[in-house]
């Protein structure tokens, strides 16, 4: 993230005043807005941190038109950031859109002079995080993102896929290295360790701090989860799978933002999510108006955690037990009358490994969001800091033990007792 | 394997007649031969599957000119093979040269139409399976091949090296997939099921090779080997470091032959070396012309073996404790008091797993070349069935042990326990 990008010639900033000139000259797009594009209506509602977001309407439908600037926005032109991630996030998009079906926008067009991408409208989704934070529900979103993540994570690993596509597009997303950068730096470097780029809540969280970054064994296995995260090339894998990465209505669930993609481990995805939805339980006490208020909507949380891993394990099983054509565990090797049993075993093992990578990076996740860079509205938008502190706190200690204990846990009710009772409020 | 390749227009065989005028066009090679072209005598001396190597010498020096085949020189023209991997082989040798010195050969041109390498002429080098066969000894290659998978390992694992720099390199190397397609199919696949490519001593091992192919937990174990074979980019491997793939003499030691290497986990490059060693030790009673001829030079292979893994060990644990660059386990967070014991507890477990990967790696080599398709000169040397088998028998017996109770091997005495005494002869 200290390098400097150069813009190349022919980027611009697109501009709300002339998008729907540019867009004008697009088929796909004006197929799918219908009429002429001066009766189109474009609005700027990008709040991320990266990208320019334009929403446009015509007669007859809309899209959304993502720009990667050249820069962070929120930090502005001093941290340069490369304009690649378009291309990385559409090539994501492209590769997992077989499998996935309708759970990721579709991709009208890529510009990649422009490095803008020219996709579905998501109305009248809301960002996930933002809906958990206000004490909202979607009854399927735990088993939706599950589903989501065994599906792109099988069907991009070596069990469904000849090792040559893998290793073509391997090498591709093997170029996305100042994404990958900010993920090895921020999640698992610099919170354990002083950096300036570092922030907690202070003085409430000093000693919480300390303690963590004196514990060796935990900054131990964070250091291993980091190795493997550069080591493995299980799945194409989203990276940045968290709450403010999907798109939700009552009944829908949408994945977005994928511009971290690339191979690493499938425990890095699943634990990205599940490590969000328990901030967000954390984060509930310190919502709430009154106590107790959010009682049933932390529980609600909890069982969305569970639908989620069972969903996925479920899928991803499934999946696997129907004639599968990778190179790893080749189905002609286990013909035998007493295969079955083998590789059946064989298959809880591998879900076992990745119930235990799920928690490790989940606590990875939590870990930098309380004492990193980047934190969570969930935890931000608790005014009162003593208040923060406490939610804070109670995430750190579960990220802690998973860190540093998830073998232990052998199932997700054994993971979700290590939460603390609400009497810890 | 099955794929046709295109022979690029500008590529010939290159001929002993004409080679060197070629040469003569090369600064490197006029500058290593001395002299005029036309007092340079050229020897044709492949007896490889894959290539023509020519030996050249000149009044000042030798060089050694290894061309890339379009086809498997064994199987004739009816069997095609990417020209490129000449080009994988050269990055490989450009890759490790910094760190290993002169345990690979020196490279002085790569001709990339004609897919051919100049390179150091190695004499008096014999190759070390020659060797082994013959009973002669050489000191210390076991420790000099441990060194250099160390060095050659560390430098290009996370440990070592900013990601930005491996996973450029990853990328490129992820090319090399017609090679990497005949390890996944004759190491990992086609030895565990029926395949017209395989082969072995009949009837003697019909009962032994049948049991293994009914065998769900050996083969479960070759499997999950398999998918870490594709899955894993520890470091840039060899592949192909068996004893037919080392020169040696008395007192120097080095690797040859690395077309196959790409980033993959670092124990197939330490267990493709113990296997041959110990495929070596189970062939000596088959070759030996009275009782007991060979006992001293089956003691001597497995010190070798010993010194193999104890200088890996000792090299690799000695590179990670000088300050180290990489992206994993960075240096800079564990700098606090109690960090030290954890850090080493890490790596002690980080060699552990080193230790049983190259078990498990070394029975896959092994088994592969017993019942699969290409064997060893070691055992086919052997002309009498009746004794190859029961010295085959026996490398089948420990490289099941080692594939399914590899874990219970604590060090390297207790894996090589596992093999019969003298009285199984």
């Amino acid at each position: 993230m200290s390098t400097t990008t150069a813009v190349p010639a022919g980027y611009r900033a697109l501009e709300t005043g002339s998008l729907a000139h540019w867009l004008g000259g697009l088929p796909a797009a004006c197929e799918r807005l219908g009429g002429a594009p001066a009766r189109w209506t474009v609005r700027e509602v990008g709040d991320g941190n990266l990208n320019l977001v334009f929403l446009v309407d015509g007669p007859a439908g809309s899209v959304c038109v993502k720009q990667a600037l050249p820069y962070l926005r929120v930090a502005g032109p001093s941290w340069p950031m490369t304009l690649e991630r378009a291309y990385y996030e559409q090539l994501y998009y492209a590769a997992v859109a077989p499998h996935v079906g309708a759970a990721i926008p579709r991709v009208f067009h890529y510009d990649a002079e422009l490095h803008a991408i020219v996709m579905e409208s998501l109305t009248p989704h809301v960002i996930l995080r933002r809906g958990l934070i206000a004490g909202h529900r979607y009854a399927n979103v735990g088993r939706d993102i599950g589903e989501y993540v065994a599906r792109a994570g099988f069907f991009t690993s070596d069990l469904a896929e000849p090792f040559e596509r893998k290793f073509e597009r391997l090498a591709r997303f093997a170029g996305n290295t100042e994404l990958v950068r900010i993920s090895v730096d921020l999640i698992f470097t610099d919170p354990y360790l002083e950096s300036p780029r570092n922030r907690h809540t202070r003085p409430q969280l000093d000693r919480d701090v300390a303690a963590l970054r004196a514990d060796g064994a935990a900054k131990a296995a964070a250091a291993e989860l980091g190795r493997r995260f550069l080591g493995e090339t299980q799945a194409l894998i989203h990276g940045d799978l968290h709450s403010g990465s999907i798109m939700v209505t009552a009944t829908d669930t949408r994945v977005i933002d994928p511009e971290f993609a690339f191979y690493g481990p499938l425990g890095f995805d699943l634990g990205a999510f599940l490590g969000n939805l328990v901030l967000a339980w954390c984060a509930q006490p310190g919502l709430e108006r009154s106590p107790g208020e959010r009682d049933a909507h932390r529980d609600w949380i909890l069982d969305q955690a569970k639908a989620f891993w069972t969903a996925f394990r479920d899928r991803f099983l499934a999946l696997w037990r129907e004639p599968a054509h990778g190179d790893a565990w080749p189905v002609a090797m286990f013909r035998a009358p007493g295969d079955a049993a083998a590789l059946e075993s064989a298959r809880r093992r591998y879900l076992d490994a990745l119930f235990a990578d799920m928690l490790g990076y989940a606590a990875c996740k939590m870990i930098r969001r309380v004492v990193g860079f980047a934190h969570v509205a969930d935890l931000d938008d608790i005014a009162d800091p003593a208040r923060r502190a406490r939610c804070e706190r109670s995430a750190l200690a579960i990220a802690t033990h998973w860190l540093t204990r998830r073998q232990e846990c052998r199932s997700i009710d054994d993971a979700l007792a290590v939460l603390p009772d609400r009497s810890a409020r």
